[in-house]
């Protein structure tokens, strides 16, 4: 008789299959991942994820929509400096002040100090996620509707849940938009068009599947009439 | 030996399970539901539906909104009257024009002739779902950014997908937004508050959980570069 084998090392759990991920699951544990790997993401779960987006709401069902999927080093090398720009202009730039208030009132302020570092990471490192889609609404560039995005941010999230049943992690951003004509120049957009996010993708290479805390239910629901 | 006893009717498919659907197929089925019933809506699963929903993004997690839940007969019956308004200025007083549209050229219209017909119905109608979800936006109700609605359009498709899981259709409408004001009075809503939509939702009591109809994708998706 042979020695048995000896046992393989343990391997990691296998990632459940796409179609096994259910929707209440993924609803509850779908976070912004903002540490992203340099592994390629497949055109086919590219072309997959953005299938599911399109199904969501349009106004009218007039999908005046563009998706243009960033993948060119160069392009997205462009557009992350202005990226970073704006962060460092609305956060960035008040490091020291966030992460004292996050430590000291950490109540008072919505940000925590982990969340600050990952969207500070983000910022240093956009251009590495290796997929990044932006929604572009046509017709929309001098809009100034505050609801216009109700015809566009329902299948945003449909894009980033998508992504969680492939084991992508995304991040709906905007810190872009001070250089909106740039971006929208750097994409080959016509003036009529308005981006509407900047969703880097890619597989989360920190971090975890968990549920994004929220202030309390009883907070923000209200029945029938609002209290103050 | 007694006879077999008959067979019992056959009962319908049971609804599967709120958690056994997938992600993957709630998001390929799950369009407007504009035909519901006026069966009540247990509020455990309206609280369970908007836990789902304050998951979706909020820029710096400022989670600067409230959701209304109107469920009072007498507030929705005013509401849907300013809805209805809303409905026959911009869709309702052309009935004949986009009905004939939508048989004569149905590839340059992009509502279909069911789809009017569904929407004039949940217009006539609206007051009659058991409940309506109504995010608010504080703080907001001066804005004219394009983009405000990256902080609870995304929510609200959250809401609407979990509202799938237990069964229940829905719709984003924002046709009332011409009475914001009096949409604001009624609900008890600060002066700076903004609705951004109102979601009717009931059990449906037409129509079935299909795919959305969309443009073929490679129409709207472009790679790296926009292209005309």
């Amino acid at each position: 008789m042979t020695s048995p084998a000896p046992s393989p090392a343990p391997s990691p759990a296998p990632s459940p299959a796409p179609e096994d991920l259910s929707l209440l699951e993924a609803l509850h544990s779908t976070p912004a991942r903002r540490y992203l790997s340099t592994e390629p993401v497949p055109d086919e779960i590219v072309r997959a994820i953005l299938d599911a987006a399109i199904r969501g709401p349009s106004g009218g069902n007039a999908q005046s929509w563009a998706w243009i999927v960033v993948r060119d080093p160069e392009t997205k090398k462009r557009i992350a400096d202005w990226y970073r720009e704006g962060w460092n202009r609305h956060y960035g730039s008040r490091r020291e002040e966030i992460l004292q208030a996050a430590e000291s009132v950490p109540d008072q302020v919505p940000m925590s100090k982990r969340s600050f570092l990952a969207a500070d990471h983000l910022a240093a490192h956009i251009e590495e996620a290796p997929v990044w889609i932006v929604p572009v609404l046509l017709g929309a560039a001098k809009s100034a509707n505050p609801r216009l995005g109700s015809s566009v941010y329902g299948a945003v999230q449909q894009l980033m849940l998508a992504a969680r049943a492939y084991g992508l992690g995304s991040t709906l951003t905007t810190l872009h938009i001070g250089h909106e004509a740039d971006v929208r120049e750097a994409l080959g957009l016509p003036g009529d068009a308005l981006t509407m996010a900047i969703i880097p993708i890619g597989y989360p290479s920190q971090g975890r599947w968990s549920q994004p805390k929220r202030r309390p239910l009883d907070e923000v629901v209200f029945w029938d009439r609002y209290t103050s």
